[in-house]
């Protein structure tokens, strides 16, 4: 299972080609166009990580009075670089460095707008329930070390990034958060969005870390669309892709850490409907490899203890308005996905569906009131 | 692409074994097992139309406080069985007859709880846009043919029947409504829910025909399970499914009429992904075959105006709360689909994954009052 590449490539080296065209139009809508980066290709062929790279823009109609409006989104999956046990600081610097090497290949793609995976800083240590040494790599999101070495690379490579990284709050009493930080593409810092739902099942014992996000659904309106990010396990609940898109949120994204045995026939669910339901693009980032710490942990499974969490199954991929998707990154390699959309689909499938004239949010807002209420009683007929 | 028969049995068909089960897990999740259902499979094959059948109860723990709660869940995908230029009377008993035949299948099948396709008594008519003579087949509730001859059924099989129709209310200004009825084990009418949302998309004239629904959330609880009805267009509202499982709801129905080239990439995301985020169980109903009408219509879409709407791609399929569901039955044939699940299952996975807990809806009332206000403003940070 652990060594298993893919569903696309399974299906691409073994079904007959009619079959092939059908059961990729069902499972993955109007197909995309593989795009040629030379010079991106070549950092990765020399570094040893995937890039993958598709246009979904032949599927957007031209518009009379609107230009096309094509922005290059990147999602970078990777592992962790160092041992569990080195000092905090060599841990991150392993990171970034392969980090800095995967947003070259991005520069060299020309991405307008990347997201790194959640927590890319670190090992996803939350399993072990330690707060030492784990917490040392929590940073001051406007001024710690992650977001000032991103900047000097969106400035470098006029590129909007988003970096997912564990905060600490020094001005609100030194509290930690699970953030997302917003540079733009002249590498200043535009602001950060906490994660909305924070997990309580399996080895995800962030609870124990850090509380709800308290910046509600901030949209960032940047030089490369309205974007939005939805933290990991937000991803489960529609309504929290809602409320970014109802800000208007043209790209929302989904750094994430999860792991096969717990949520993978779930993974390329979420992230394709709350596109299709919201009509925005969702860019979806999962890490890959194992991550072995120090001292042992148990996960609540009847299991004996063990030091190992994982193996994360990447699989980043886009989603876009029209229920089209592209190809996911591999399960096991570290990669870089470019996706060239046109942002213009997004009026397009609002206009074709309706599906937000037909939301009757102003139903739901009284159905929300009335099931949070003291008094609550359900709407049920018994027989 | 009219005859391609599943993406299943295309997988089942050509992938190497090992491959198989991989890409059969990440799609679609924990194994389900087939069920061996003599006397009903014979009553299928005579009468030519596809039965499949699977348990997905092994997948559930056994609890120490409760027994298994163990249902039988029928869904009917089928055609319509007359020239849409014979009467009315005639159209419906043409198809009537067909369902009677399904429906002695379901009861020989242990079904406890069907639903039949939307709109089942009819052929989908509203792409026409007239009015007559398809307002005929519009019925009450409560004391129509269609619900008196189902009830017969539901009494001889002792199964709860859900009943999509195109109700007239005759106590409200004859107005015509898109509409299930829910009829108990017991042969009595429990009570109606009706369509919450209504498209304005493609062939799908249905707002030139009726209104959103306004029988809000309804749950009915059965005998056998706690059940709603989101119809069709409903499915792609994450918050109507929301709402009937904040209301109780365990199985929620989307019975469908709904076509290739508009949304078959969506079919498989929409049911699927509520059954995770709600922790229930969705059953995913489509019609099958081409349905042609006596006067031409055009579909806006540039082609020139034509007769025919479809072909429907059937493909209906039973989605459970932990992620897994059933395969799908023909995109083709008239079939059907019989799971049987545990209902322990639903407060399983609600312990373990904590989605309600984290759901944060009192943050959502507020979100959804403040986007609905006169006075509105997105929350977006510009560059």
């Amino acid at each position: 299972m652990n060594d298993f590449e893919s569903v696309e490539s399974s299906l691409k080296n073994h079904l007959p080609e009619g079959e092939y065209e059908q059961v990729r139009r069902i499972l993955y809508g109007k197909d995309c166009k593989e795009l040629n980066l030379v010079d991106a290709e070549k950092i990765a062929a020399s570094n040893d990580f995937e890039i993958k790279a598709f246009s979904m823009v032949e599927n957007v109609s031209k518009e009379q009075s609107r230009s096309r409006n094509i922005v290059r989104i990147g999602l970078i999956q990777n592992k962790i670089h160092a041992d569990t046990s080195a000092p905090i600081q060599d841990q991150f610097m392993a990171i970034y460095s392969r980090i800095e090497k995967m947003i070259d290949a991005a520069g060299a793609a020309g991405v307008n707008v990347l997201c790194l995976q959640e927590a890319w800083t670190m090992p996803f240590a939350f399993c072990t329930r330690e707060k030492q040494p784990w917490m040392e790599f929590a940073e001051c999101a406007q001024t710690g070390q992650s977001t000032k070495l991103l900047s000097e690379l969106a400035k470098k490579y006029n590129m909007v990034i988003v970096s997912p990284i564990l905060e600490r709050d020094h001005l609100h009493g030194d509290t930690i958060w699970n953030t997302a930080v917003v540079i733009s593409n002249e590498g200043k810092y535009l602001g950060k969005s906490r994660k909305n739902h924070i997990p309580r099942v399996g080895d995800f014992n962030e609870a124990t870390y850090y509380m709800e996000g308290d910046t509600g659904h901030t949209v960032f309106d940047t030089a490369f669309g309205k974007i939005a990010i939805n933290i990991c396990y937000g991803r489960h609940h529609p309504l929290n892709w809602q409320a970014y898109a109802l800000n208007g949120a043209e790209i929302i994204f989904n750094p994430s850490a999860t792991v096969g045995a717990l949520s993978e026939p779930m993974w390329a669910i979420e992230g394709r409907n709350a596109a299709i339901a919201n009509g925005v693009f969702t860019g979806n980032i999962n890490r890959v490899g194992t991550e072995t710490f120090p001292n042992e942990f148990t996960s609540a499974n009847g299991q004996p203890a063990h030091k190992d969490f994982g193996p994360f199954y990447g699989s980043s991929y886009v989603a876009c308005p029209d229920a089209s998707r592209t190809p996911a990154l591999s399960r096991t390699k570290e990669g870089l996905l470019v996706t060239e959309v046109d942002l213009n689909l997004i009026r397009q499938i609002r206009d074709f569906w309706t599906l937000r004239m037909t939301a009757r949010l102003d139903m739901y807002a009284d159905v929300l009131a009335n099931v949070t209420s003291k008094d609550f009683k359900p709407k049920i007929i018994k027989q």
